[in-house]
């Protein structure tokens, strides 16, 4: 692992790092912000996945989380949202919902995405095993929250591991990509006409398939443009409902999809997932 | 006045506006954090002035201010560091210390720069009169901070309109132009050989020829690269001392010269501002 940068901020250290990660075949690059803690401590760790077009970068400047983090003494865990390099395939025309930027946390079986498109096992299984291994992480405390694809990612991923994650929560997320059309060119592209292999990446079809997690929180802005067409967020309310997963769905008068919105109400969000970490590794 | 863009962010909205700016005989970019306020109000303004190759849309973006503003109800100014367009002069040699993105707060007055290198009326003048007009602002209670540069800004034009601003802060700022590098170039560059007009656009020179302030903040990261060199906060901690100007100089441990800094303290600074600002026009 090399570290490209650090910078004191917020009573912790901001970092930005770079490994060859086996799961993509590439370098990858993600942020993480470690609080000031006791010499032999080892601290919770939340999980942030960023949205289409993101890097770590965008979360790491704009979503002014350090504050929260350092009072609350977590941990935070930024990837990058897509395999990159030289020989990586891209959306054929350049899309910015597709390929590059675009991983969707899956991981890809269809040509030519197969090679490097494997988020799902490079943020489940590799990056946590480099994170406990070089930072001060208690690995029995995590929780993961993400942004737009991200919160889709965050969601799949925590209703996959509810046994991991003490907490899920997202800004804005997409919940039902195989119903809507970002989801549908993504998996279509990466999984090709598994169907099957699609409901495992749709948090609503996971919950009616019989995941379950006791409560998940999402802010949803009411003037994001993404909102009617992509987002859809009725869709989870009504999933969980009928699963009896306890939704904190709060919709937001004017905000809308970026980091104005999502640094609004990050705070709050990490001080959800503190609540629920501090209970440890769950029974 | 054009409207480029607003986001609603922290319970208030954060505004991004472009107009044709007579001083500078440019268009210019500035952004505008109005929090929600009851009908009719006018709330007190800060002006945050940037460093070295920023524009308003650093501090917009990293400066972490929002949330602390809208508590306290602060209306949040950023505009830019100098004159942009095409007929606009550059350093010669495209140096990031002078020229675009370098305006030092001065009105140049050597060729070719003294076209539109008129930062110091723009912002002292011009910029204050679009803000009343367009903006719910009570001018009567103004205050004004920056960093690097436009720290060395917010020094010189506070302690140059002592009547004018309730509080003065800032963040590693160049104090004494005239007796270090990026000074002398800019200053040199700006405004020629007349060492007269060099000492109005020097912190530390104002306050040696009489110019007071009740009061000073300023935070300086210990490991900022430009410590020694270009800000030497010491030469303000001595001037301030032989003045009988209250200087709060807070040094940082850790903390370097970039944004990861800034934010940290940007609510330090807001509260310092705050309070100074409830006692309205100063008598």
């Amino acid at each position: 692992m090399e570290t490209l940068s650090t910078n004191r901020s917020h009573g912790g250290v901001q970092g930005v790092y770079r490994h060859a990660a086996a799961a993509t075949g590439t370098d990858m690059t993600f942020s993480v912000f470690v609080p000031d803690h006791e010499e032999g401590a080892r601290l919770p760790v939340v999980w942030y996945l960023s949205g289409l077009t993101c890097t770590h970068a965008n979360v790491t400047e704009k979503g002014e989380f350090r504050r929260a983090c350092s009072e609350l003494g977590l941990i935070f865990v930024a990837p990058d949202t897509s395999p990159r390099g030289e020989d990586v395939a891209d959306d054929a025309a350049g899309a910015y919902d597709f390929g590059l930027g675009a991983g969707f946390y899956v991981d890809a079986t269809e040509a030519p995405f197969a090679r490097h498109y494997r988020m799902w096992s490079y943020i489940v299984d590799e990056l946590p095993e480099l994170i406990s291994a070089q930072f001060p992480a208690d690995m029995t405390r995590q929780s993961i929250m993400g942004h737009s694809m991200g919160g889709h990612g965050a969601l799949t991923i925590g209703l996959t591991h509810p046994d991991r994650f003490s907490a899920v929560s997202a800004f804005a997320p997409i919940v039902a990509p195989t119903q809507v059309p970002w989801g549908q060119k993504a998996l279509g592209g990466y999984l090709g006409d598994d169907r099957a292999a699609w409901l495992r990446h749709d948090a609503v079809a996971l919950i009616e398939r019989g995941a379950r997690f006791p409560d998940l929180l999402v802010d949803q802005g009411e003037d994001d443009q993404f909102l009617s067409e992509q987002l859809r967020p009725g869709l989870l309310a009504d999933a969980c409902a009928r699963a009896g997963i306890e939704l904190t769905l709060r919709l937001r008068p004017g905000y809308d999809h970026s980091y104005y919105f999502i640094s609004t109400f990050m705070e709050s969000h990490l001080r959800w997932h503190a609540r629920r970490l501090q209970t440890g590794i769950k029974p």
